[in-house]
């Protein structure tokens, strides 16, 4: 066995740059943390170019990395720990191709469930919505301009393997493509506290079975106005309680399972 | 006006120990922070001792502080900041009494939608799903032994205002509660992602309608089995994607909009 790299080493150096969204974008490569998210990304060896693993790890996931087909190379604790952003490094790192598609595809063959997030700025957010997609039947996740990077640490821990499910699509300008997708027939609907249409209504009048994209804001100023505009209706979810409004992530939850049943 | 508190000062030391469960529980007080937690701390002077201002927060929240019969201490902004757990503190804190009501309240009258959590690790998580069940009509949360506490500085965030809306039962043995509530016409489902009921199948036979207890557990672990083998059923959101699982705070929204709806 090759002596285990260290947090010096040129593979290492490289591959800290991917923690920041400036060295994911120029490498074109993010890092997949610990076992549930190795073991998704190496479902597909073509999209991971390496993993990185303490032997701890490796006798840990002996039965994950003795069969794949990608390298794997062993590292120190230090050098694992340089690359994660969790409390509690997990030893086993992958090395990842981004996986955007290009927006194009949604107005070739709109899915059923689309989801699209304008300005969305927690990355545990971004990350906790694409699961709840990934888990209600969402073909795709568009992060538009000024959200949270999905290939981000954080992200990508809150995804739980979703993002090696769903289709991504980056950096798009929302203010066009919500039109173009209107045209190919799909309804959008803005998730909005002070929408004039409640989801139960929404529901019950037909509306959600048809292709649906579902339009999340930001987490304190909601859906940028002229986004909203362009939405087909502003939908809220209509409460029972005092609570002036639910957590982002929450209010997708309900919308996303309640497209589900329609669908 | 008199000197602003520093953080040497006698009363932010002893408000900065509230910072850490012991020190709340040994005062019986709690810290809330910025100007909606403080807003509605206020609502109900008489379970708030003081309120910590800095100079640029009295002036920004003058039309909340003006008004009330609260003391309103001057701090310094270091003084406001030892009392924060956020990267940019409000400089508004006030500190509160702990709002626990008795297990025994539920059980001489049972809210229509009870929510417990049972070994809940995240803070964050906790006062989202406290937020969630108020959004939804529930009349008490109980935080199970050996879950997160709903007054530290992330969860009272998390709640964005629910923790003052909404009965709180802490440290509760649940093993002996259920079978109390049941007794008293509670239906308790405990959620399990393989759970044997589907939730829009529990919804359709019409098992929501009356007093209903929610029961969730730990992020990881989920429900302890001792206390999922008590509920009347365990509960499966049905997925359609790929997903394992949803993220706890999502999967408690989507149970309890659910039932909501049915109430």
């Amino acid at each position: 066995m090759s002596e285990p790299l260290t947090e010096r080493s040129a593979r290492i150096v490289a591959a800290r740059r991917l923690t920041r969204r400036a060295g994911r974008d120029a490498a074109g490569l993010f890092l997949a943390e610990g076992r549930q998210a190795v073991a998704e990304a190496l479902a597909d060896p073509a999209g991971v170019r390496e993993v990185f693993a303490t032997e701890a790890a490796r006798v840990a996931h002996a039965d994950l990395l003795g069969g794949t087909s990608v390298p794997v190379r062993p590292v120190t604790e230090k050098a694992a720990a340089s690359l994660s952003e969790t409390v509690t490094p997990q030893g086993l790192v992958a090395v990842c191709a981004l996986r955007d598609v290009p927006a194009a595809r949604l107005t070739e063959a709109a899915p059923r469930l689309t989801v699209a997030l304008a300005e969305l700025a927690d990355p545990g957010n971004a990350g906790t919505v694409l699961r709840t997609a990934d888990a209600c039947g969402a073909g795709a996740v568009v992060f538009g301009a000024g959200s949270a990077d999905p290939y981000g640490g954080k992200a990508v821990r809150a995804s739980a393997g979703s993002l090696f499910h769903v289709d991504v699509v980056r950096g798009a300008p929302l203010a066009p493509l919500l039109p173009e997708l209107q045209a190919a027939g799909v309804t959008v609907l803005a998730a909005d506290g002070g929408g004039d249409a409640a989801l139960d209504e929404v529901a019950a009048a037909g509306r959600l079975a048809g292709p649906v994209l579902w339009l999340f804001g930001n987490e304190a100023r909601g859906v940028p106005p002229e986004l909203a505009g362009l939405a087909d209706a502003r939908v809220r979810i209509p409460m029972r309680g005092r609570a002036e409004s639910l957590n982002l992530a929450a209010a997708a939850a309900i919308c996303l399972y309640t497209t589900q049943l329609a669908q």
